[in-house]
């Protein structure tokens, strides 16, 4: 079964009524809560933990990561952040939510600056499947709409993704590449826009369907690690693919 | 200077008075004008021409070549359109525009069915730029605003775009990929999506200026045309690169 | 289980010694038979049946369908390619061997010449992995090596795949793109190089190996068809998702 | 004129008579000439100047950075790292060389470790051209060859590339993606593979083809800096495009 790990801040939930209204238990209690709902083995870690709930074993028994930050993204040790990165070159899933564009693992990763423009203006926001044949749009039909969020607009400053499955329309006039995939090392990455922590975002069913058709394919094979070295003689290869 | 051919159907302008009062000399004498004003030595053609006006010599003489097509794709000649793809292939640009995306050599170069939804009913479209460093890019800023339009919705059936510069969004609530670029062969393709018959789109400054950046663009360089043949002997490269 | 059907020519088999002592019952057996240890569903079908022994009943029943031709491309006909192009638009897998690169369905659904050079001359071959974590590198290492093949070599007239999973060198001096990927429509199309007919690289366990894992990569999940119409009304997206 | 800063670690050239005695003047005099005699206006950096020689005036003054680091990778400033990385983001070109592959700022901008094979053996390389018609391809015809280079083999753990315009055989037996595009932010990245300090390759012509080609397309329009803002209000993009 896979094994997600559901990462958030944590704070806003304590500190925001606005925010403690939406999501009383914190974010990350229901982001796990849908994903169970899809089957999947899930425990949750926050900033304030030590590690921020994230050490190596935690890593190790992980396969597919998701990650909520908005306001705290400095507060995260640049320690779990190069953990975080090297587990994710080795094959382990990410799922960047929301304002988790900002994160230091998200950037860390992109190598760009991940910049965008924003509006907290409750848009209704529709979000259109533009690659319907990828496992992430499965049973989305052409997509979802949902009432009220944040807006996200162009230009994102991340690198073309390298499969592009949803669009989002904002009622106030803009678009965004709301859900981008990306291969880097052996493991995959998916940025999903939705997610502003004032809109219950995360109980909605296109919403969670997203999440859990990412972890699937965030989880997917990673083949071996390739070997590393100097070679002093060409390869035989002979023997292998067997 | 590069040699650009503005091709038509130019039917719906002589047949509909509802389009020859938008374009009352044809779509072909306004998408010319604009690429004449910056700077580009322009010919037009139209499909009720002999060869459609697309003889070998025409295109022999042709840097970039724009398409526009609608109601009468079928009433392009196959031999017509191998001969367009075969010189796309050999390093012509193409410029397809708005219901081109239906032309058989559209269809030709993508190996899709090229498929859309579609409205008509005047909705506003915004085009914004998601690749502000591409060279079709310049000068657009954000994008721009059309007032009314045919309203184009995903999912479009092409194969993912090498480079997608455009987005549109439309009032009644969808998205589009309105600017794609492709390389097929020694050739560069960019499809753009405004256009249609009864709006004066090509006589707004914005997409006068997408067209005038798609033709600089597919008209750059195309390197040598690749040597085909058996190789009796493994090459010797040695004295090339010079 | 995965479905596949095997499509070869069958005419070098029965005409030329030379190729009869390496595949005597035809090379479709040999790839089939590998398809069968791998655990697949396969049957076979070869030019001279009637249809090709492609019929819609038959294309209605496969997953996945493999091509392999060479001296007869032209002797396939355009209503049967036109059928087997609707297929992999509609979400059947498409495995494009060796010599297949000139077929008519591979150009039909590229758009280019899919031309390259070649060399008839026992060249050894090392298929290298450059994409560790795609599917379809599973279980090879780094690689494998055939001792005489027949080389390719670039340049090879293709789109830039969408994902490169193999990179051939050759004994002779040159480079081909062994194992390249595409999505066209809800379709996965592989293109693996290996396979000349006087070469029994289908019975190379490494060669089984890529075959079987393509296989299994092309007959992924394919989402559903998208919709296509004329849209007087903006679309109620609002139960969707779910 | 297009402005061109040639920075490298001016070590090894100082202190090992191997290397010297290929580049006595350091490598950097070298690559700079080829970029002068291909019309380009060029400065050189090295490691032991202040600042490395790249101060933000200087970068302010570079439209494209080359960038060759070998054994001292660790000793480069990561504020000059970060100068750099802000530079290219807003729109200079950088084209790294060789073991430059390991460098902090291809690091920083690729998001993975850039780990490669290799073996200093004097293996012959050809390398071809996969891209005929991208611009730096342009005048390599088939590509060139290289008769004795440190070999590069795969796994190289990049992102795909954007584009991937070489490909090297080596005589060994191994292949390597050796001349690969990227954009991040506004600016152009290229890798290319040759350069190891024993061999003379910065005075092969091919070579120096390639590195004024990348140049030249590294420079290429940017267009303008996307707008960052929070924004109460829908934009007005009425006015823009003209």
């Amino acid at each position: 079964m896979t094994r997600v790990t559901v990462w958030t801040e944590y704070r806003q939930e304590r500190n925001d009524p606005a925010v403690a209204s939406v999501y009383p238990d914190g974010i990350h209690t229901i982001i796990a809560e849908g994903l169970r709902d899809a089957g999947f083995d899930v425990r949750t870690a926050t900033l304030d933990e030590p590690d921020h709930g994230l050490t190596d074993d935690v890593l190790a028994e992980t396969d597919v990561l998701t990650w909520w930050g908005h306001v705290a993204h400095g507060e995260v040790d640049d320690v779990v952040v190069e953990r975080v990165h090297s587990r994710v070159l080795d094959g382990m899933g990410l799922i960047v939510l929301h304002s988790g564009h900002h994160s230091k693992i998200f950037k860390r990763l992109m190598g760009t600056t991940c910049d965008l423009n924003w509006r907290e203006a409750g848009d209704r926001e529709r979000l259109w499947v533009v690659d319907p044949a990828h496992p992430i749009a499965e049973s989305l039909g052409e997509g979802f709409t949902l009432d009220a969020e944040e807006m996200y607009g162009e230009h994102f400053d991340v690198p073309a993704p390298d499969r592009l499955v949803l669009i989002s329309w904002f009622s106030g006039g803009e678009v965004f590449r709301s859900g981008c995939c990306y291969e880097r090392g052996r493991g995959r990455i998916f940025y999903f826009r939705p997610g502003h922590e004032t809109h219950p975002s995360y109980r909605h069913p296109g919403v969670r369907r997203v999440i859990a058709n990412a972890v699937a394919w965030a989880a997917g094979p990673k083949g071996n690690a390739p070997e590393r070295r100097d070679r002093p003689e060409a390869p035989g290869m002979e023997s292998s693919g067997g």
